[in-house]
């Protein structure tokens, strides 16, 4: 297949949007995108997003999107896998230009969560309905129990969850398009309300509206549009049993280690070539758990690399520059895209003072329900 | 690209099927296609289906599939473009094992609308909710409103709709999958209830429960699975202004023609070159509308040459030897996998008394919402 790269990127704020629709979210980040490289109208459109229908009684968003967007006839696909809808987006896109199906393709995440809907039920349908949902769990309990056993096995504690809170929210405060954009102390983190012990509520990302947008092509007709293209390296994507129940160890995401073998091995870079990556943190343990499932620590480790600071601004591999699901928002179908923005931006070395320094290469690793899907991506400069 | 070609197929009978949940549809259908070939392992999964989250509350199918079919691990997806999402399954792996991302791809359609869900009202959810749904019409009534202009443009006439379910359900007593496996008359169609005026009960296609699985390889590799592969020549999608009131005329299917367009150019067939084609006859009218899009009869013209018997089994251009959604019923997801089934079979020679004798070239026509989104894929006997 063809090389493909990211020639432009676009994004709302993420935060409580009640000002703005779901169609409205979607043309503000696209639009953006299509500006900054002289509005090209693409030759395919690509939606990540987990649930317009239950959130907000709207499916078909291809066509509805493509059409407020002022491209109706473009081919326009939705695609999903819960909250990782946004990098199974892209990588449907990825596979398209890369086949010479399409020259260049948008590709928009995009949810809008804060409209009346009872989130909590609605998240929950990325669950296991007949052996998980129905017996009463939603997924702030299913992550306590990935954190419970994470703490059984290896010994983390409620405090190294913090410190993964705090992390995020310090680089979430020099994000200007985060939902808090403000640091927490450990004692904020701490003594905040306990939602499904032992995740408190600064353990846990918000809900959120927002939408971002990528333009993808062929690499070598990225120049056309741009300076300063990113290749898309790789891409790997795995599921792993729905259920936590029918997990061999449920502190080990195995989605999470099989996608990123994929993408490393169609890639050719490995975790010790990363110099950032945004990673899925929707709570702070799922941070731990994908860091060790990615080969960045070590098995049981991940809380002792983030003490030590290497995964913070100005460390060794740092991690979730953007402030990550915690700080800078979870608008579910929007986040995978959001994750690449981030990527690109470093990689561009146009991250502003989250920029980190030398960056070249980087991934991004986004994560459907309590862990089932995973979709990964390789970046790098060139 | 690599061509690319469908080595098998699966499919659970199409109707009210109380017993069978969404899951178990889906295995089914992918366990028949799988297990014809002998049981090969996918390197990925492609679901179509338009409402898992509003039908029976669960998103996120990708995994839960995979999970079920006992293949937790392969990448898995899901597709939506409201009815059309079969289609745009296929579309989404043709272009992946096109690309070289997968070796063997096995895509499903799939939909449980019989599970205590409003139908009517999820199925509303693939309309414009702000501009059309909010103001109380359903898909009935916008099909209604079609057939109005294409009397008003063209005389088309009752009884011209009324001759499509006819040959339809003719077509469908020989299909032992189809939901009504019995031929109406003129006079049933005639007089059955009225549901939006002018279009009868018998005019529109039913509530269905069911499920369609195709395997996806490369070309080069088919006949390790089959001595009868069927080569994908082309792909085609297109969109068009989500709400009917926004289109230059209603009667005219845009997204059809400029998908067919677009699916003729990639495959180099033309409408004259078909023996057989599966359209998406969700109400009679479409049937009309799309075979005049197609180009398969002038504008103005499809009622004429459907009187006239062409597209009957035995005529000219047979269309919907399945019994098309009217008679084989149509689960949204599943239907526009389950067309490429019918096509398969045919240009395999295995479409049983249903046969087109010699046929070796066909077209597959899956739409959503009242026109909006179209997938049409060309298929070729190799």
């Amino acid at each position: 297949m063809r090389d493909v790269a990211i020639v432009a990127v676009g994004m709302t704020p993420f935060g409580e949007l009640w000002q703005s629709s779901l169609r409205d979210l979607f043309v503000q980040a696209a639009r953006e995108a299509l500006d900054t490289v002289g509005c090209p109208r693409p030759d395919s459109i690509f939606v990540g997003n987990m649930s317009g229908g239950q959130f907000v009684g709207q499916e078909h968003l291809g066509p509805l999107m493509a059409d407020h967007l002022g491209y109706a006839g473009v081919p326009a696909t939705r695609v999903e896998s819960a909250c990782a809808s946004g990098g199974a987006a892209l990588r449907a896109a990825y596979f398209e230009v890369g086949a010479g199906g399409s020259d260049l393709a948008l590709v928009v995440g995009v949810e809008k969560m804060n409209d009346g809907a009872d989130v909590t039920d609605v998240l929950a349908t990325a669950a296991d309905q007949e052996t998980e949902v129905y017996h009463g769990i939603t997924f702030p309990g299913l992550y306590a129990m990935i954190a419970r056993a994470h703490m059984e096995t290896y010994g983390t504690t409620e405090g190294d969850l913090a410190v993964v809170s705090v992390k995020n929210h310090r680089h979430g405060a020099m994000n200007p398009k985060a939902q808090f954009r403000r640091e927490v102390t450990l004692e904020d983190v701490m003594t905040s309300s306990m939602v499904a012990d032992p995740l408190r509520l600064l353990h846990c990302s918000p809900v959120s509206d927002g939408a971002a947008a990528v333009l993808v092509c062929p690499l070598e007709r990225a120049r056309e549009f741009t300076e300063k293209p990113v290749k898309l390296r790789g891409s790997g994507m795995a599921t792993a049993p729905m259920a936590l129940a029918d997990r061999a160890d449920p502190a080990f995401l195995d989605a999470v280690s099989l996608a990123a073998c994929r993408a490393y091995e169609a890639s050719g870079i490995g975790p010790s070539d990363l110099h950032v990556a945004e990673v899925h943190d929707c709570f702070a343990i799922a941070e731990l758990c994908v860091l060790e499932a990615l080969c960045i620590a070590p098995r049981g480790e991940a809380a002792e690399l983030t003490r030590a600071g290497e995964t913070t601004h100005g460390g060794r591999i740092p991690i979730n520059t953007s402030g990550g699901l915690k700080s800078k928002g979870h608008p579910v179908g929007a986040t995978g895209v959001a994750q690449v923005i981030e990527i690109v931006e470093q990689l561009r070395g146009e991250a502003g003072n989250r920029q980190v320094m030398g960056a070249t290469i980087g991934l991004t690793q986004n994560m459907g329900g309590s862990g089932a899907s995973s979709v990964i991506h390789v970046f790098e400069r060139v």
